[in-house]
This record gives C-alpha cells, sequence and structure tokens, in this order.
C-alpha cells in the first residue's frame, strides 16, 4: 500500500563501502535477513540512536564500539530486536560482532550491531553466526539494494537513495538505505538507516551533517507516535573519492555535503511515511506563523498522530473539526483560537478559528481525495514554522499490527 | 462491542429533576436526539468543561450563563457539535436558551445549553427550537433512561448509574447519565454526563465533590488520546431529600456523599470506555512506586494511548515489548529502566527491565485472552500511583470513525 513509491532506485556503490545479504533462516526460512557492511580503513562514522529509555542490546554495544573505535564493519538483523533481553541479550550482540571480527580480521569492537524485529526474544545467536560467513562471501560494492531488502520487517518495500554531487571540483557519492514501518515518531522511531559517502570528512563534520539532516527528516516523521528501542542512523564516510578532507564547518564546501547527506536522509524518512503501516495516504503537516518552532512542531505533532485525524484522511473526509480539536488539545503555551487557520491542500477551510465563509464542503472533498495530502495550519500568532510527514491509519494498520507475532 | 456492560441499571428517580427526550429529526429521522432536563427552584449546580483551547458555541454560553444563575433547565442536543461555528453558533446556543426559557418561565441564562456530534456545521436551530414544546410535554421524574439513550452519538448503549446512600440519617439519591465513546482522553473528553442528587448541598461544597469525583474518574479515561470541544458534566443537587444542608467539606456527612458521587462518577467514566469505539476490551492501566502521581499518570496515558500496546491488547498478544517502549518513551523526568516492572492480569511478564525468568508465553496468552486485563507496571523509584482505563484498537475503531459522518 505504499504510496508514491516507485521502484527501488539505482543506488550508486560507494568506494571503500562493500555489502553482503544472505538468508540465515532466523525467524522466516529462505528470507534476506542478515546483511553486512564493511568499511574500508579509514572510514570516519556518525551515529545518533534512539531516545528511547529502553534501549536494545546492539544500540548499547554499538554506542560503546563506536566511542572507542571507527567501525570497519556493520552487522544487521532482522526478527528479532535483541531489546529487553538483558545481560545475556548484551552477550549475544557482542558474541556476534565478535565473530564478524574474526571472519573480517578486525576487531570485535570495530563491529557495530544493529537488530529490528520482536523485542523480547533471545537472538537466535548460533543460527546468526553460523551464517556470517555467507554473508561475507557475498560483499560487493553493488550490494545496496540486496541490503535494502535484507533489512526490512513490516516493510512492503526496500527503501533507497542515491545521488552524486560536486565537492569542490571532486565529484562525490551518497547512498543510503533504511526500513521501517510502524512504530515511527519524532526521534528516530523503529527505523534503520545507513548512509555512506566517498567524500573524505573529519569524524566531527561528519556528525554536524548527521546532526543537521537528522533534525530535518527522520526526526520529522511519525506513522503512530511510538518510539522503538532500537532506532539507529550511521552515515559513514570512506574518503576514497580524492578530495581533500572536509575538517570544519567552515570550509566552503560544506553546505553542499551537509545539503547532499539532508536530501538522501528526507528521501529515505519520506520513504518510510509513504511506507507506513498501512498507508493509503503521505501527509504532510506544515504548521506556520507560531510563537517558535518547538510550539509549531508540537502542534503539528498533534495532529499527525490523532487518530481521529488519521481515520478521517483514511475516509478522504474533510473534517477539520477533529484537526481544530487536535490543535486546541496540543501541549503549547498559549493560542490565540480565534486567529487559527487551516488549509487542505490549499483549500481554506478554517480562517479565525471558525469555517471559513467561502468553504464548501465540496471543495474539501475534492482536496481530500489525493493521495497526497498538505495540512497548513497557521497559528497566526509568531513567524516559526515547522513541518512533519505522516500518513494515514486504516484497517490495514490494525491488521498488521494485530497480525505481526503471528 | 461494548465489554462487560449490562443492560442500563435501573435509574432511580431524584426529586426535583424532570426529564423529557423527544426525536427532533436533528440528523437522523426518529432518532432520539434532544432532551430536556428541568431542575426544581433552589437547585445547585456544578460543572466542569473541557480543557481543550477550541470551546463550542454551548460550552461558552454554559459557562457563562453558570456565572450569572444556578440553572432552571438544560437541553442537550446530538448530531451537531455547534463547534468551530463562530458568532453565528453562540446565537444559535442563545436563541436554543431563550426559547426553553419561553417555554418553562424562566430567564435564558437559566438554561444551559450542551451539544455533541459533528463539529463545524451549524445548529438546524428552527427543527431544534420547533421540537422543544415535545420534550417539555414529556417531562417526567422517570425520564432518566430516555434521556440516557437521547444524548447518544456512537455509543452502542445508553450509560447511566443509580445509588442511594445514607446522609446523616437521610436516604439521599445520586443518579447519573452520560454519553461518550470516542474522542475520549484526560480532562473530559468528547463526552456529556449529568448527575443530580436529591441532597441539600451548598453550592461550594457541590463543586469540591465533582472536582474530586472528575479527577477520579473521567479525568482518568482514554480511548483515543483525542479530547473534545464540547465535554461537560454536570452536577446538580435539588435539596428536596430534606436533610439540613452540607454546607462544609468539615461536615461529617461530607464524605459519604462525595464518594456517593465519586462512585456514580466512575461507573459513567468506565462505562464510556467499555463503550469506547470499536472496544472489544476492558483495560486497567496501574502504574505504582513512581516519583509522583503526575508521573505515573504520564508513564500510564503514554501506555494506553499507544496505538501498537492497544492493537497487541485486540490481538491478546502478551506484545510486553511494545509496553516497554512505551514506557521509555513517556515524558517523565527520570526512568530506572532497570527496576521497571510489568504484570499483565497478575502475570509477572518483565521484572527488572528484562524478560522475567519465570515467564512462559503460554502464561502471557492465558492471561491476555480476557476480556478484562490490568496491566500493572511498577516504576521501582518511589511510593506514588495512579491509574486510568482505556480499551483496545480494533478495526471497528478505524471503520467507525471513517464512516462517522456518512
Amino acid at each position: 500500500m505504499a504510496v508514491g513509491l516507485a521502484c527501488l532506485p539505482a543506488l550508486r556503490p560507494v568506494p571503500g563501502i562493500r555489502l553482503g545479504t544472505t538468508a540465515a533462516g532466523l525467524r522466516k526460512p529462505g528470507r534476506r535477513d542478515l546483511v553486512v557492511i564493511e568499511c574500508a580503513p579509514g572510514t570516519e562514522a556518525a551515529a545518533v540512536f534512539t531516545r528511547n529509555r529502553f534501549r536494545a542490546a546492539p544500540v548499547l554495544v554499538a554506542q560503546a564500539h563506536l566511542a572507542r573505535h571507527a567501525p570497519r564493519a556493520l552487522v544487521i538483523n532482522t526478527g528479532y530486536a535483541n531489546a529487553g533481553t538483558g545481560e545475556p541479550g548484551r552477550e549475544d550482540a557482542e558474541a556476534t560482532c565478535a565473530a564478524l571480527a574474526q571472519l573480517l580480521g578486525c576487531a570485535p569492537a570495530e563491529v557495530l550491531p544493529f537488530s529490528t524485529g520482536v523485542i523480547g526474544e533471545r537472538l537466535p545467536r548460533e543460527r546468526l553466526i553460523a551464517a556470517l560467513p555467507a554473508a561475507v562471501a557475498v560483499l560487493s560494492e553493488s550490494g545496496w539494494a540486496d541490503a535494502a531488502h535484507g533489512i526490512m520487517t513490516t516493510d512492503t518495500v526496500p527503501k533507497g537513495a542515491s545521488r552524486t554531487v560536486q565537492l569542490g571540483g571532486t565529484e562525490i557519492t551518497v547512498t543510503g538505505i533504511a526500513k521501517g514501518a510502524g512504530m515511527i515518531q519524532p526521534n528516530m522511531a523503529t527505523m534503520l538507516a545507513f548512509i555512506a559517502t566517498d567524500a573524505a570528512v573529519a569524524r566531527p563534520v561528519l556528525a554536524d551533517c548527521l546532526r543537521h539532516a537528522s533534525a530535518r527528516s527522520f526526526n520529522r516523521i511519525t506513522v503512530d507516535g511510538d518510539t522503538s528501542t532500537n532506532d539507529a542512523c550511521v552515515l559513514l564516510a570512506t574518503g576514497r573519492a580524492g578530495n581533500s578532507p572536509v575538517t570544519d564547518a567552515s570550509d566552503a564546501r560544506y553546505p553542499a555535503l551537509r545539503d547532499a547527506i539532508t536530501e538522501i536522509c528526507t528521501a529515505l524518512a519520506q520513504a518510510i511515511v509513504r511506507d507506513g503501516e498501512g498507508a493509503t495516504k503521505f501527509v504532510t503537516v506544515e504548521v506556520v506563523d507560531g510563537p517558535s518552532e518547538e510550539d509549531c512542531l508540537e502542534v503539528a505533532y498533534t495532529i499527525a498522530n490523532s487518530p481521529l485525524v488519521k481515520t478521517a484522511l483514511f475516509a478522504s473526509d474533510p473534517n477539520w473539526g477533529r484537526i481544530l480539536a487536535a490543535i486546541g488539545r496540543a501541549r503549547v503555551a498559549a493560542l490565540a483560537v480565534e486567529r487559527v487557520g487551516i488549509w487542505i491542500n490549499g483549500v481554506c477551510v478554517v480562517r479565525d478559528g471558525g469555517l471559513a465563509p467561502d468553504y464548501t464542503e465540496d471543495a474539501g472533498r475534492a482536496a481530500m481525495q489525493r493521495a497526497e495530502i498538505t495540512v497548513r495550519v497557521s497559528l497566526g500568532s509568531g513567524r516559526a514554522s515547522a513541518q512533519v510527514w505522516t500518513c494515514d491509519f486504516s484497517h490495514d494498520y490494525v491488521s498488521i499490527n494485530a497480525d505481526y507475532r503471528s
């Protein structure tokens, strides 16, 4: 049911990055469920992780490893989140890293583990480790598309994006893949994203780029308001493009680099929402003229997460009263209700806090029929703005989440 | 699909209160949609209203009227919320009050209007006013059950509760009716509740009772996290029981009065959740051992409003990882994840932040099969507690809310 998602675009190889995918039979036989990403020596990395207080074992291990070493490899499994598994879960993650390190000839702490799937069950560590050689055997710079398949859980389509950009006369590539379809909400959600570039970039600059990009992409999406224990986004820079390293954010090449990375992250984040569990609509909620970006975001998320708004979107029903009611309960300090305006795909529905005089139900219905909907809200009390992306709430959302474990 | 709701219990008349219900043909022909409640002279009233910033016209009018006079009558319509209707909506509400006042021979400001239904459409004021004489013609002390039907919207069953209690040697009656099934959330939600007693109670004491009762009942329920523009709860005291008035909260009779009112409010609030849109389970979320009641409530509501938790409840799936993830994203200052425990209907699922060693999936599944589920969470970091009531999230929730206006 993914909304407006074409086939996976061509994903350009990133020199210095090789990917290998296999079917380890973790939860479903024959399904690609194990991915190894190998990074050439000298690769720099930055990462952001879930802000949920319950962090899965692989998140804890990846954070600890990353604090000590630049990574030489990433290992990603689906089927099991290895979350809520305590000390044994941590040992499973460490053992996975050690096994891959031995195969690749690096230190265990140079491997970062990632998991996604059901929370609370032990990782089938033997099956996983036994399948690592098969993943390593197929490592290839052209392995991106397979890897995009190999990290999926309830996703209906693989997600990837790729582009090249000139960086001071050198062409560099940025390619990324992501997974995620449910449990999506601000601040990382259940999603994994792996983005790599062959540009030479110092680690602090890479971290700057990722902060900038994720604040405008992965941290602006919501499917159901739930966050996950396992979210992670990793940005790798192999330095194989041949540019002189970007070592400072004041470098004239920095904006082009940052924007290319932001563009890839935005494409991946939007793809996650377009593939939201049961989604039939892709919805942009834009809140403008607010007192602060924080207030605008709070209003935008309250609308985007309202089950009543989401079911009205599913029904193509211009039930703007539900939008109004959501705005009215947002946790903001002040709200001038008599100045609020609402537009649905350009049709002004509410003006000055009440039904717009020239609004007609026919115009509203026509606007709501489209698969891509922009809900624009003016708070009429400032100059700040914010936007988030979400999807509607359908029967299939319930089916998918009621049946997930069976 | 109401969970564990028997037929409407016998609703004892409250001397001094007469109710009349009719079918005004407001939205659906032949449906009871208009209720008049007449209060004897000398009746005292207290009320609480929605905290949504967008308050419907009848809420604004009722608040203004109540500030000036004790009410002589209430008029309640379904089908139209008269919200988001601006100044014309206010005039419609005032005109309704004036028309009823003329029929009953009181001042317009002695009438309180209440509306529930679709937001944003003008009240069909002529049809409503034309039907008032029919409602007045059937005013009767035994009109409670008809009125419980007459205030329903998406409710599948009428809701009422009634009891008697000894107040210093005098038997008094407390009877209440309520409506509400969706857009239910902390702080009043889309619900209307009308409770009356024949006890003689001074207005400040009545207000105390209502604050106490609503904090433990209507403000502890959630169906979908949405609040409404129209919520209201009115408590009336006619003074016809013959007791000497309760004029102070230090009166020895006060606890019995307050507890009887709280009991009726709790029964009505739980009935609303049991009839939650599409509900197949009645769920109590109890958070204990927290640092403050506020933190416990925040955790309880985050669990109770999580679509992933609610769909797992619908599926009878003991997917405790979703409960854990919801706890982890609750907006509380501190959370000792390693001390968190979770019980489902008494089965310990999580201990010390991880899977309980003695937990079995069979025990979890068995516990989840029941129609009444208690999710108990211990935060292990204090002595405060809070509980909220909610329901699961089913296919029917989506159907009901996608089709509501059609």
